[in-house]
């Protein structure tokens, strides 16, 4: 703002909130004056409830998911099929995979996708984790639900190199997911499709 | 969520973000990722900006308008004319004429509107504030800036026989096409308005 409207404090307020995503600066500000309307019923709870959340996010050492406990809520849930891994780029496509609902599987994070133009090859994503735990045995499956992109295909690839020889099979999600897609912008229903007619790689 | 994606910390978080105008269930879970992931640069930050606003923010005890100060910004702004004061229903209309930035006056926020179907009367808003600030002397022009609606008109018609014959001038906002608006979307009582009003080209 190049002019002062209100205090610093609020001014800040409305800076920060600019960049969370989904709030543009005009957003930002009536995000920001709805927040000081309902100071104690949710600006108050929602700075306790970010505090916590810095305080006690951490990065699951089993599957690299972030949560609030290591091992994390898809690694210590008993009722999840532990033969079965979807390996995802993101932890928003875990989100993305959970709200479809359509499979209770282990999933592995990789933290990205390999991109030699960027500098980002296996070290850089958490592969070497994933081929420990399908060599730890137990795993009869492995979905590589990445996305339909240069990168995450090339990825899929690295990562069945890797596994050759250790006695899993290797599925994709079907096509049906759109070349070029996200997979945090699918619908539930495509991505549940996709996930019942996967290929073997 | 039905299914539990994560601890209740995160959980919480985005159920809470989701109450934030601007962002939906979805993008209140897009927010809290990225929230996550930009932990220490702005998760945390915002945490406390929020915790700073909930301690600091007041009422204004001359305009009515929410600052972290009382007097507010507007109010001690010693670049701004003490003879007109521009009125308003919320904050949010005082935050959107000053963006507009076409006056340097001082304000008055009322709170709402007089709606005798919800139970708001003259003693719920801000009324008596501004007769008192009227009487106190010094200010030449009332801008009644309030919606072109209904209750908006009838608190403007209120509020000028409140203040009849303290030799104030009561001025209201020109009613007209929006600037890059269509006439097509236009309804007819905006066109016959701006039809009256019509100006010298
Ligand atoms: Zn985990
Ligand atoms: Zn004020």
């Amino acid at each position: 703002m190049s002019k002062r409207i209100a205090g610093p404090e609020i001014e800040r307020l409305i800076q920060l909130l600019a960049k969370v995503p989904g709030l543009g600066p005009r957003s930002a500000r009536r995000a920001a004056l709805h927040l000081i309307k309902k100071k104690e019923q949710l600006m108050e709870p929602l700075a306790v409830a970010m505090g916590e959340a810095v305080d006690k996010v951490r990065i699951c050492s089993t599957c690299g998911n972030v949560d609030t406990s290591d091992p994390c809520t898809m690694c210590t849930d008993p009722r999840r099929d532990d033969t079965t891994i979807i390996v995802v780029e993101d932890v928003s496509d875990l989100w993305a995979l959970e709200r479809a609902g359509a499979m209770n599987a282990r999933y592995h994070v990789l933290g990205g996708t390999l991109s030699p133009l960027d500098g980002i090859g296996p070290d850089d994503l958490n592969i070497r984790g994933l081929v420990n735990r399908v060599a730890a045995g137990g795993v009869s499956e492995l979905i590589l639900a990445v996305n339909a992109t240069v990168e995450g295909q090339t990825t899929a690839h690295y990562i069945t190199d890797q596994l050759e020889g250790m006695g899993v099979k290797v599925t994709r999600l079907a096509h049906g997911v759109p070349v070029g897609g996200e997979l945090d912008y699918l619908d539930e229903g495509t991505l549940s499709a996709a996930l019942r007619s996967r290929t073997a790689f």
